[in-house]
């Protein structure tokens, strides 16, 4: 794969300075960047390194004065970051599956797959299975029986999409994430779990009391599969687990990274935004546009208001407001938790002070 | 797969009302079940549902007053909740792998497979492994040499069992999940790790101090496999390690959901439920019963008792008594962390005071 | 597998006392141990199970008075658990993968395979793969196109490796692993997103303000690989994402337990250790020799110095300096967190004593 200079920078939109036909098989950083290689150096902070490099052309910011640093030719642009998702896409190499499906590939005989797929060796596709146009599945992926995708699916290495799930256009599972396993669903026959108990008493602000006994788990099956919208990636080994009776819903164009847990039952909105580690917990409804940071809990059974934002190691145990920016563990707002923080570090010596002017208010009483 | 509502509620052991003969193919809430699917709606506020929807037959609360609701056939139920394991059973269409062993399976001539087996497409299955009755085995799951396995497993796809473990009865492993894997056991050769030397410092509850210097981690090989009672079940993408020397155990009626890591060595009681996200670090020990919410972690070499529960987020750093409910980062009582809670939101406000407080004293010293 | 005691002890460059030609085929904990096993019971407080058990042969603690315990061979070791990697690697049973390339596996023409590899049923190996001698790839692991291995490898089940990385000697990658899925990097292409703008304001110590709109997230593709040193093992269900531009970096002997997330660009030194359900953003920096306890996560961009250790469940949001060792969230000083933790259990009364003291002084300004 190989783009001269102009190319690149017509599907950028944008206007070339100096050689256009420089002729680049890659990306690099500016100190890395070879010959043949576009550096990408949208910071005039970067200048520096272009000089000190190799590289004959570059993305450089706007105004940029690109003979002076050396090169051949140049693309300069206002906001260059905004060029990385073309860019970047343009020069991806891909996953290197080969069009058509592999003889190694287990494809049921009644799975209805588009024009222009690329099904990778050892991949296995269930009964009734039918996918749009132009996927990619790769080696040891599966799809399982009666799940509906839109087009161009990209499947890694290892990703799963259970049966009876419904996909939009253009997902992307990365390596040995999992859509569609069974929710953690059980309830005790006998009586009221520990747990029910402990809740209960919770939510009336009670003392919470554990109300334990000899119990075993009776096992809910999940009837409902998993609905997601068009545009929607799911990261390495992050799992979504299907519904209880109705679907567990993830919406158009939500972006979830590595080791992320959806519980059953979730409905998330679209646009959301899910960082690694992130575990959302059974029935939670999450809003339009929310961003959660790494490691952050969402209890069962809460509402997350559009636009929220969570800072990373947040556990959110209680619904939280639209428009809201939330921090630590309970979440408050990001003021107060910063408030919190702040007097938190100075609390040893607090209880010091307090300590001492106990002393001198006892002596003030004693001589009054 | 279709059933009457007699046939349903002869499963739940409940009485029709109205028209037995409705054919269902399965269940939906109110709002969105069609006539060939039965509403759920155990508690009366799902009435007005009923009613706005489609819905011919309905699992209703006890005493319902079904005509009145436009219903040509019901089932009214106590505890409604407490019929749910019985009848998602009853209608779960399950993984569609076919009887018999599929020809692109790799199973080794001498494994014992018992009866009414299902080995689904690219399934691996190792040397000597013995496996009961009835066993579903989804495509690209893994079973490693010599692993002794009870009736009724079931393995969703990408499920990994390593070699040498011995597993109960009905255990379920779901996509991508890991039993076996390597204990993560290391040694520093030359001198005490920083780690050592911190961890005894801290045991000392002296001041912690980081001796450190150049080391190299030396492996330690697990010998040990995985010991796994019957009635287990292991969520997608979770993982338990093998022991070093003995075996790790998770005893019967153990229920761990997705995104789970259960270390070297920890000894896991019965019925104990783990929420997703859990850690628990090699070593521990953790009594039956025992509930730990999303993300708790849990130390190594520690001990958790009987019927202790763990709210959501929970860092379990020592011995935790039997019987006890916890909760915060270090784990506390929960009644003691709700308390904290409560004053911390306070404490930037406490922290003014404590300050005006001072001045006023001061005054007052200066004044006497 | 077998070995003689003599074998175990020059395997350990120790001394055998007693019977040299005791057979063993593995070891066990001193109760359990078999009249075949070899009992490991290094420190003293052993000596009852070795006494009441079957063991004729065990690893003992210097000086041990063996023949008194009832055994009829033991080694006795300074500090024996620096024996455990030598005499476990001794005692592994290993994968139990044929050598040569099994007829199921798929391996590319391209591919250069070293010499005494095991590459075991259903693995694919990509085109223009390059693998060193005597590597292990087990059932279902996936190698992707122009990545190159050093020898020794170790892939357990499904264990994935991405296209275009480069990978050191001896490199272990545990079931479900993922190395090169693609970083979690998106910009809005309209606007600053409410991310940003948050992320603005908190740096610059101004009250955080969520600017939030409609937007959609533009996809930035991950064209760095990952760069693996020597040594390196990875857990199973973990994951490394690849780079944006440039190779995201793991150092030499770098160890990572099982439901660990390294985020695109992070550069991690040598030698650290990464436990359960670490998380680390993208574009982190981590120094040589760091410890991150279980749960750790670490914000993205930020630099943590060589030696530090993080105890678990600790998250890291600003850089920390070398040596030092931190807890807590927000990450402090290990001594500052001990301090706050013991004062945060008191905060409750701490609240009120201030409250009733007020009332004093508030009664003795009256009283002047």
């Amino acid at each position: 794969m190989q783009f001269t200079l102009s190319e690149i920078a017509a599907s950028l939109g944008a206007v070339v300075f100096g050689d256009g036909d420089i002729v680049l098989v890659g990306a690099a950083e500016p100190m890395d960047a070879g010959p043949d290689q576009l550096a990408l150096a949208m910071n005039p902070k970067y200048a520096d390194g272009i000089a000190k490099g190799k590289a004959r052309a570059a993305l450089l910011w706007d105004g940029a004065d690109w003979q002076s640093l050396g090169l051949d030719g140049a693309i300069c642009l206002n906001r260059g970051k905004a060029a990385m998702p073309l860019l970047t896409r343009a020069l991806d190499p891909g996953l290197g599956i080969a069009e058509g499906i592999h003889p190694t590939a287990v494809v049921d005989d009644t799975a209805k797959i588009g024009a222009g797929a690329r099904i990778g060796p050892l991949a296995v596709i269930g009964a009734n299975v039918t996918i749009g146009a132009r996927a990619t599945v790769a080696p040891h992926a599966t799809i399982g029986y009666g799940t509906v995708i839109g087009n161009d699916l990209v499947l890694h290495p290892g990703a799963r999409i259970a049966h009876l799930c419904t996909i939009g256009d253009r997902y992307i599972g990365q390596s040995n994430s999992v859509v569609g396993g069974d929710g953690f669903s059980y309830v005790t026959l006998d009586k009221e779990s520990a747990v029910e108990s402990l809740r209960g008493g919770m939510a009336e602000g009670e003392k919470a009391v554990a109300v334990v006994g000899s119990h075993h788990w009776a096992r809910v099956h999940s009837l409902g599969g998993v609905e997601i919208g068009d545009d929607v990636e799911l990261g390495a080994s992050s799992t979504i687990d299907r519904g209880t009776i109705r679907a567990t819903r993830i919406g158009r164009g939500t972006k979830i990274d590595c080791q992320v847990q959806v519980g059953h039952n979730a409905d998330v909105g679209e646009d959301v935004m899910m960082c690694g580690n992130v575990g959302v917990s059974g029935s939670a409804r999450i809003g339009n546009r929310v961003v959660l940071g790494g490691k952050v809990g969402v209890s069962d059974n809460i509402f997350i208001g559009d636009d929220v934002i969570a800072g990373g190691g947040t556990n959110i145990y209680t619904n939280v407001p639209a428009g809201r920016a939330v921090l630590g563990s309970p979440a408050v707002k990001i003021e107060t938790e910063m408030a919190i923080r702040r007097e938190l570090r100075r609390l040893p010596r607090l209880a010091e002070t307090l300590r001492e002017l106990q002393k001198t208010v006892s002596k003030l009483v004693d001589k009054n």
